[in-house]
């Protein structure tokens, strides 16, 4: 049964609800030798960063935002007849967990309580977290394996980053393919939830799935803003392929449920950043960006085709300029990263332009980002700080550690 | 209908047929910005390539071995009613070529000859490539597009190691889920050729196909080798994982295929490595091998447990001494790269281990290895010496660049 | 006039006077494009990474510890008549500012205050920082030049680690020629404090100068340590070489200021990194160490010969053991880092072997190593904790940020 | 006494001496491991690389240039009095092979005849080179020394880009002081020869030399070219900064021996490169390029200003352009790599733009460039080439290989 509040109308509407997801056992295993594989720049202290995203969840509550989290959503999931064995028939498989291995490893996982599993789920497992009666004579193959197949079921630390793995555009929502390997397990977690939790269950999927593979049409939500007016915009880049993009505006098209599709093609250079790590918004026509990266991005309009299809424009003006002007709007006002030349490059890196509002005009981003932070008030913005040294470590930001489910829309 | 003389029983025994694939298109699309993606320490000089790869294949031949060419059985295979279907319906679909491509692209496809298509399917699809009636709006966020992206079908250089992309072990094969995204594309050719091809119809699959995801399941044939006596060296690396071993160990020993296979635990910072780059054999009992990594090689035995499963092993020999000792023989003669300190790192870079035998004692090997060459010389193998100017830039050498399909086994 | 008090005589003995260096304009210039040339793994937030700084400063000498700082040392030296002079006829010269901007450059510098001229000798001087009527023609020049050729006097924000650049052993100190390029200009600010601070002339210099060309004799203070007994621990790493170690080792024996020198061979894998990093003294018989470095390092003890020269021994017992007996120890109590198998590497990779001693017993250490600090309270050892949040992301913990000035000796 | 005749006018007038290096003993010990620190993308098949380098040579000669061979040159000045001594005296130093080495490390070489003595100048002295009685106890420390500090004299195998470490600009020479460490030791070899041989010495020197620590100023000849007219390209790169390129300026003005400097900025992302990877002569107004890099050129020029020290002019044409303007032509004809889209990517990274003239109109490539030779003959050019299969691995091509000492210059 879906909850028809559900629905994301607009990038800064009020936000009713929104996912997150704690960091936890996936990041006590971050290492030097592991984190590039885990896509982590670098480790994190574990406790303060649980302490400075539970002050992040705290604010938000105190914003009156329902906060809902994945390791909570996950342990209602697996209390929900079949859910348990629908994921772990999924989980725990030979190409999973290796030959001799599947089903010790299932029978030991069958002993846990619902929310340990979830912590394992989530958090990976070791071949150190077996008991004694359920270490088969494979497990002497698993010490010597390389990188990630250490693992009987490799850690998700990514999670935190609630925004990528599912986007909700208007009324449906994407379960996405993420483009590396070490995400891809996390989409399975999403879609337990959405199929069985029964406040999640009945949703309209407008596509992606965990079952299927999906080629090189790969898509991440820190590319997509559901804007309002009938437009999405997406990102283009290393990690959303053209293939899912061209796919979801189809879908989208099909349904009614957007008229425009907006594609920022990254610069190629960089192409490895989402979008939101260079443009989001602050209110209703205020966005933050970073120069360097979006005076070079290569802008195209996807339309719905008479003849069926997509029309494909390729745009002229700058990319701040095409967006002002799909949501009707004569301009948008603009705030670069400030503190002059280098502080610029610095707090971009540090996600200075990875906000995300609550409602028009109020929006969480990190402390460290303090000149951006500064032109933002300036322009009247109130701007709610969250503590970034451990959590900016793998290189997002509040925008990309938060999944809206119910947002409004805003006039245009 | 299945060819009943195929099957490779040994590591040395006489070479009766074997799979290659000469250099081409796809290596021409090779460059400096992608050659990384694509898995190229460099680019390639193709006319040379193609040269020092069909005097290579002539010397095969002249030496008795029947070689089949990769670029030919495909171009037989689109010839069957129904293989060119099977393979573009995988191949063109809007998750690999974009949405609003699929009908413009597949319509241009099926006008070419089979010959043309095939040079297409292994050396990548780009836009340029489409002529102008062919050529939808959709093609300009193609042209934005981050790297492999960019193109229709991506390119396939990797092809010409044909050795990775199936293996022969005993009477029947595999068709490997490959480590690397940019390889995944090979095993769908080569699965068209043992569906569809008449002269490789009909054959025993023993773990592997093209359609399935395998998870952290991956296989590579490098890392494999069936060197007689019902044993199979498999080499447990970054791309060969424990997964994908010891699923398929399960398989050899329910069909009675194999007794043994002996694990070859690669040491952890050089885990990319597959066996055959630091370990091959040139006569029954001689291998060339080199110490720096094998001398840290982890061995494992796994054989049929009498309850079913797995009984695995922790071997406490030197792992040349197990595979010795698992073919019967006291001891094994073991050339290292030659020419001292500086040198031996360097012929191991340059493929020195990488030989590949056409019968007991006569191999070929890159000419540039020369020290090496002199040692096995020495121990009275005939070496047939391979140009490696050109073919030895993707780091692969004689033994990487042959797929066995038929070879005798020897006595042990 | 040398103070007879200075004077380094054990790494735990009591610590009288200790040389730092906040945080400053240097670190405002870290960018993602240029950390990676100036040594550090991340930018930082510099308001939060000097108020961490100074917190630590305030608890030394909250234990009784006289701190003295770099830009406060430097001011001072530049008010000695003809320190700023002999200082900036070296700084200021075509080489390092570019031809036609020497004599503007000076200028300019010459109008500033002693404290402003110290902000710009250790943060660099970029060409935005020049006033209107002291900007050449040639700046043009300069805006287009690469990485740090666009600074007139580049940044040296790894000054923090002010244990490198000096280091007391026993009565006297090495001025050190650095191994990175980035670190050159460090050497010449100290040298200009022992030469013309008062309280700083007239001291023994064992070794080194800023102004010759010491080839690939390079030496770091991370990895020297004057243990006491007669004995100084150097590690043998790609920035402290060989050539070094045995030049310093000969003053030391000719002068007849210590009787031996353990030298640690770091592991070549791993050559990057100081002893300190591995391997510091928390109290007079114990060390934490990070035993996967520390196991392999390769020991030699040199010692003066009969003949003249250095008589150089293969040490067979590991290095901790080496230590021990050369302090006429039976043995080091040793704490690795704690935490289990993870949070080992991490703790390391954090600074966790990286203690100082302001007594025997008391050590300060970065606080997110919550695991080794744990393990050396349980040793009785009182831990004083930093803020690392900001501080360690150059790499560097509490003892690579303190130079020791006067240090009392242990018994042994 | 210096030869009159010496003196280099043009970039592709004719060619009457040029100085070259073979490949040797420096290039047997670049291994995979050390080579990134030598400069060298891969390995050489040396024995191979001699052979193309000897025919190379022989064309050269064939065209009647007179072809000097740098371990011919440095074993003639060797036999000079007091030039062995001069070398040695600079080269085994303390700081250079290690405290206790050098008095037996001297005492060897002092056994060598000089053309044995020249082979380990250039190629290295490693510890295995020192027979038993040679052997100080010191040399223990030797064999754990991280990356090239195990070698006693360091390899030098980038002398074979004669180019770079002197150039003759019109009527006089630099002794460069080039960027990477790696290099150092080149220039105090060519300082020996122009000091002492007496076919050398007597030139004038415009700038540098190998005693001097040059800060910042680094100067590589593959970005200077003297063009004639009394104009003098020089690139402005990572290598070759605008500290020198203004020293130089500014000593050519002061001699009357050119009258502007054209600088062309390196685009920042790029800036490792020379300018000779990018753009080379053929013929007097024509020139090979590679537009992805030059048409990212910042354009400088330098005129001696009225006042003393430097005018510069900010150049808002294209680089060509104001090549061709300081040339009095009213335009260049210029092949761009040929072979379409991918295949200028791959020239240009094989050396593609980097040919060398012996007169107007001929000019030596490398034979794998095929595309771009062919534009080439296409406009009237006599392409000779040079086989790179194994030479090219250096990424360097003739016009790096060649240090013209003695070309005439062309009309303007």
């Amino acid at each position: 049964m879906s909850d028809t509040s559900y629905g994301v109308h607009s990038e800064v509407g009020r936000l009713h609800k929104v996912l997150v997801c704690r960091p936890g056992l996936g990041h006590e295993r971050l290492t030097p030798s592991n984190s590039d594989a885990l896509l982590f720049d670098d480790v994190l202290w574990v406790q303060n960063a649980q302490r400075d995203h539970a002050d992040f969840v705290a604010k938000l509550e105190g914003r009156g935002v329902e906060v809902v989290e994945l390791h909570d959503l996950l342990t209602e999931t697996l209390a929900v007849p079949g859910a348990r064995d629908w994921l772990l028939d999924r989980k725990i498989t030979t190409a999973e967990v290796g030959g001799g291995l599947v089903d010790d490893t299932r029978a030991f996982l069958d002993t846990l309580a619902d929310e340990v599993l979830t912590e394992y789920l989530i958090g990976g497992l070791s071949t150190r977290d077996l008991p004694d009666e359920y270490r088969a004579p494979e497990l002497a193959l698993v010490r010597e394996s390389a990188g990630l197949t250490e693992y009987l079921m490799a850690p998700l630390p990514n999670t935190i980053y609630t925004r990528d793995t599912t986007c909700w555009i208007y009324g449906g929502l994407t379960l996405n393919p993420l483009y590396w390997p070490a995400r891809h397990g996390e989409t399975l977690l999403m879609q337990a939830i959405y199929q069985f939790h029964p406040g999640y269950t009945g949703n309209t999927i407008w596509w992606g799935d965990a079952e299927t593979d999906w080629g090189r049409a790969t898509l991440e939500g820190g590319d997509v803003m559901p804007v309002g007016n009938g437009v999405v915009l997406i990102g283009m880049s290393e990690r959303t392929s053209r293939q899912a993009i061209t796919a979801v505006a189809e879908r989208l098209f099909a349904a009614g449920a957007a008229e425009r599709v907006v594609v920022a093609g990254m610069p190629k250079l960089r192409a490895a950043m989402h979008l939101d790590t260079v443009f989001t918004f602050a209110d209703r026509d205020l966005v933050t960006y970073y120069p360097d990266i979006v005076d070079g991005i290569h802008t195209f309009s996807l339309r719905p085709a008479d003849a069926g299809g997509l029309e494909v424009t390729e745009e002229t003006s700058p990319f701040i300029d095409v967006v002002a002007s799909s949501l009707g709007l004569p301009k948008l006002r603009a705030v670069e990263p400030g503190g002059g030349w280098y502080a610029g490059e610095r707090q971009q890196w540090d996600s200075g332009n990875n906000a995300v509002a609550v409602e028009p005009g109020v929006v969480f981003t990190y402390d460290r980002n303090t000149y951006t932070n500064e032109l933002l008030r300036n322009q009247g913005v109130e701007v709610i700080e969250i503590v970034g040294a451990e959590l900016g470590r793998g290189r997002g930001g509040g925008h990309c550690m938060t999944c809206p489910i119910s947002r409004d829309p805003v006039d245009y």
